[in-house]
């Protein structure tokens, strides 16, 4: 017999590490360079910076909507849904690493762009690829499923998770090319992740 | 159909956000640059770092209790009370850069000090600007309020979520003459919100 | 008719600062001054560091345990026990910084020493006061209290909270002699108060 | 008679602690010290900071688990329950330091890396040591168990906390002669120790 998990305190858990991970981005932004000569122009030129924290943030705002759609609609968890969801939390926890290397190198060298855009992207990809997997598991052992969702409602949400893992593999081969267009790519689709998010018709379920 | 979300795990997020976002704001503080030489004085040279930490320490309390007043209200939330919640909350943890800033700016010169007053107010008032529009949202929707909930008290909470966002205006205008005294400024806003937030008499609703 | 909040987002936003604050302790530590030449003696140098971080540790840990007891016992609280509670709440989260100052103070000069560790202790006092008085207020209005809460029960409560501000005001003034066994001192009143803490008979309560 | 406590807030707190210490871990990681020049290889040549990073959240994930594992077995908790959770949590918040100082240690001197390797060990020793002394309180006091936890499973418990202490104490003494084998031990100890964590066939009860 399979091992269960109640998802309860797993769903704390992992709000706590989106939480955390989304508000600690605040931590890389640092005062001006140029100090406080020519404060507006100094926050003007720091526009990588907020780049960075908007796209992060919006990124992981999206992941967290999708994570909450995941769990909400799980009866139980077993190992494998631990396993993978640990293995979330660490790439998701993790973001704020790439964020501030993107936020740095952006306007500094077009070599120095292109990399660290490069493994931001390849790291919003991981994130896609384990949430995807970790939805295809669940869609997959029917039993970890609440009765009520509906095989419709089910090929629904692998809709969703889907496309982005396309999306990052463009943005991230557009980063070769243009780095700085390839940053906006990141934020463009995180804008767009949050509006595809959507709940269901019986929000009382969780 | 619009969809819709329960509200349990976006409050959980959302108090986890201001919980770190509030708490994060004791990591500006720092050594006294002079040192260990004369520690007291080196403490009260240091009052524009404990006045930015107050203030932003009691404006984000205040907009805990004021999303709190919000979301107890709500009986499901639908796509777009998510975006503008996730807006919200991008601003508050944004709020520790502009405190840093305000904190190291006071003292120096006088352009500085107007540059960082300016600044943190403008996020200041985006997030009453925010929080506005998330209440108006909610008021005008009133299938996603608790149906107990009266005109009355929503009429209370719009008056309540207002007057903010014409403090914070005036405050702006005056740091452009009197930056120190705006600073102290925000802090008394903040205060004054702190004893105008009011709970109600069901207090047993969530 | 005085205003009332449920005490269940009060609680969880009240447990994430606290739960914040202890853990951003760690922070604080860094590599030995002297690095990587002769790590154990550097590891070994570096005990006021330690010594503070299980003091307040120990202490926040306490304060915790305190507030929970507190916090069972309301049945819901006014606005008064929401502002006093942000404001302990703010001197729990400046405690990293008194934290910071007092474990790097050690060991610097005597006069170092008596001034951060006298600081360290009245922020300390300062939070053993607002708990008295967040207590002691709710022990006045026995309609925020829980019906089954006993009289007995109430004096008892009062009595915990109480000897700790006498501890403290008396390590304090020992500061002025003989900072380090003072510094010691504030450990052993956390770890007593650790030791004083108690439930009660009816744990399903809350 | 002895005194209780309910473990939902306790479980709240720990959980916050476990969620911060895990995400705080990603602030060690900074930009690599050859800078944006080549910053491929600068990021490869990070190597042991990735490898400290993954050890430590796959540890405290593992460790999470346990806590959970062991929390809701309980019924209630009393005062020694809350001060070893106390005591755990303390070590657990602690590790990210020595995850630093071994990110660092390792790639510098021998005698480095063989300090930072050990100290590193020590903690994780201590934390599966305080985790062991945990469960065996527990499991000698069955009024503090939830009523249907079987003997047998309180045994399984049993037998699955005990090995990492072996496990520990083993690879810290492989530290002494080979550093850099032994930080990969750790890593290979906590990746087994999440495939060994298993919920159970009663997933409903907490």
């Amino acid at each position: 017999m399979r091992d269960r998990w109640s998802t309860g305190r797993l769903e704390a858990f992992s709000d706590g590490v989106f939480a955390i991970a989304i508000t600690l981005l605040v931590l890389e932004l640092s005062v001006p360079e140029r100090g406080f000569e020519d404060l507006w122009k100094g926050i003007a030129d720091q526009w990588p910076s907020y780049l960075a924290y908007i796209t992060s943030f919006v990124t992981i705002g999206g992941m967290w909507m999708a994570h909450h759609g995941i769990f909400r609609r799980l009866a139980s968890a077993d190992g494998m849904v631990m396993r993978l969801n640990i293995l979330l939390l660490m790439l998701v926890s993790f973001l704020p690493f790439p964020t501030k290397l993107m936020a740095e190198a952006i306007d500094k060298t077009t070599h120095a762009e292109r990399a660290a855009v490069i493994f931001y992207g390849l790291v919003l990809l991981a994130i896609s690829l384990v949430t995807g997997a970790l939805w295809r598991y669940v869609a997959a052992h029917r039993d970890l499923i609440e009765p009520e969702v509906s095989d419709d409602e089910i090929r629904t949400i692998t809709a969703l998770t889907t496309p982005n893992i396309g999306f990052y593999v463009a943005v991230v081969l557009l980063a070769f090319i243009a780095p700085q267009v390839a940053a906006f790519g990141y934020l463009l689709i995180a804008v767009i992740a949050l509006f595809r998010q959507h709940g269901d018709a019986t929000p009382g379920r969780t």
